[in-house]
């Protein structure tokens, strides 16, 4: 059996447990994970697409045709698995014509197999990290007096260019003192300046998968509360990747590193979840959070990104990924995670 | 009564007409269009983005809470339009707690209004529009020996960006040679060669509103057929910015260019509609097809680039946005279209 049919076979135990008989999966991403020859699957396409021949079971349709009266055409009464982005405007033209069949969100079969990758998966993410590691290290070089945030940006899209990478996984998180405080800032005009903070939140996706790494350095020199902050929230990230193995609940990963940083009286400005799941997607279902119960399991692929923001003022974010096994974890990131100026 | 009032106003009309009591709008960009303080209207925001007082009544939700409840608590009995893009896993929830509401797809009640641009907007798409004019030209007088597609593309984002665009409004088509047979070809490190077409299809985003202009040029030289078909295209496009008037149909305006084209024997290289409507988004609902049987309203806002594609060899496509005015259309685009060499 090849890896579609062991995916498949993954996916309709799922399936079974959740009672669903039929799934549509939409997204093109599951799509990608799934498409095999299996005589029970059948492939929707827009003609404008060039397929070449996928050995599956396909209806060709055009922009102007009855999609929901072609898709109906192939569902039976009873319980149907859809996609959690599945527009409004295919579902419900389809659930007018399938009046005998139930809609259900059903992509979690597809997702909670995803989460746990194969041993082809892992090695892809492994090298989407490694190239990762390094260009985080020629970033670190490169930065300059007079350097912009944006020509940091610039910078590593040529470094993953030239790793033949598809692109970024995530648009990149370049941000200088006070511009760390937002968790999301993007990368504009700014210069460096003696004794910025520089968050660096990047990552690229190759051949598929992606990856997610931050590190936070300083500029010329640091305060000495910022330096501490920055072993504070280092700390709390390897105390949580300590943590980490099969069983372990997640919202007590996430719980280990907050209470860490909130023992230091930063609680309040640590204000995002301590994690994703990662893959195809930068973002995939699954979290390191308070309200998620669920245990690691191995071959789930995650971050571990605790961060302390001081509003107007500045922010550490450390973060690597993670591969669960079967006594503990794989790191995927091996940049220096220590504090460290730059520029000296 | 204020722009949003006068919108709003436009937008009920639309829901009696479709028999719509309720609407739920969840694109980003139709909450942008319509948010004002109106008492009738209900903003549902995580709590993530920091809103500031939108003098609207709010409704501030966590990434853990439950949607559909907090929802469903505002939807009345009957029937109620949704977003056409709104995702299944907010939709089959919200359906499962509001038995006695019926989803309708809602989202033409205001796509229909978008469609005809007030005076503000109209005024705002002239004017990126007129920014991308310079930029074309700008960009055609910075093309040299040697310069790749991408250095065409990295030149056009800093021209934009001195404009102080928010960004594009697509990803630039900048195709020389053989790659302008396909009319979304991504700009690569092809350099151009003499004899080459050059299709330069762009747009910006300037104050929340889209351009977008394809001009065909040549390098150096031009095979005489290539220049033919060229002014075919161009005649084309003249053709069916002629005919467009208020109460004409779009499949006519389509069918106008097309016709031209194919008495020329090219028809089957012309492989893709006509034009499509913009205004906040470069692609809006609506567009200029052989299916399009709705006729042309003052202040609608679309694109006529009718194009000719041999498959391994070249491409013209020569586009300009119009304003449907009362008697005609207002062209937005005023870049030479005309056949012209470049670099000599």
């Amino acid at each position: 059996m090849d890896k579609y049919g062991k995916r498949i076979e993954r996916v309709c135990a799922e399936m079974k447990k959740a009672g669903i008989g039929q799934l549509m999966v939409n997204d093109h991403l599951g799509i990608y994970y799934l498409i095999n020859g299996d005589g029970s699957t059948v492939l929707f396409a827009n003609r404008l697409f060039a397929l070449g021949d996928t050995g599956l079971n396909t209806v060709t349709l055009t922009d102007t045709d009855d999609v929901a009266g072609a898709v109906a055409k192939h569902i039976k009464p009873g319980k149907m698995g859809v996609d959690k982005n599945m527009a409004a405007r295919f579902l419900l033209p389809l659930m007018d014509v399938c009046c005998d069949t139930r809609m259900v969100l059903g992509s979690d079969c597809v997702d909670n197999v995803r989460a746990r990758k194969d041993e082809e998966e892992k090695q892809l993410m492994r090298r989407a990290s490694e190239i990762n590691d390094i260009c985080m290290e020629k970033l670190a070089a490169y930065i300059h007096d007079g350097v912009t945030e944006k020509e940091c940006a610039d910078y590593l899209d040529r470094c993953y260019g030239e790793f033949g990478c598809e692109g970024l996984a995530f648009d990149s998180i370049i941000s200088f003192g006070a511009n760390a405080a937002d968790p999301h800032h993007s990368p504009d005009g700014t210069v460096v300046k003696e004794g910025d903070c520089i968050v660096i939140d990047i990552g690229c996706r190759k051949d598929h998968y992606c990856s997610d790494m931050t590190r936070t350095y300083f500029w010329k020199k640091a305060d000495p509360r910022y330096a501490a902050i920055h072993d504070l929230v280092r700390e709390a990230n390897e105390k949580a990747e300590k943590l980490i193995r099969p069983g372990v609940r997640f919202c007590d990963i996430d719980a280990e590193a907050r209470k860490h940083i909130s023992a230091a009286g930063y609680g309040e400005y640590f204000t995002h979840r301590l994690g994703h799941f990662i893959g195809m997607e930068d973002h995939e279902k699954g979290d390191v959070s308070s309200v998620n119960t669920a245990a690691v399991q191995p071959d789930m692929v995650f971050s571990i990104e605790p961060g302390v923001y001081l509003p107007g003022e500045f922010g550490v974010r450390v973060e690597d990924l993670v591969i669960a096994t079967e006594d503990g974890c794989e790191l995927l990131n091996h940049v220096d995670k220590r504090f460290r100026v730059l520029g000296k």
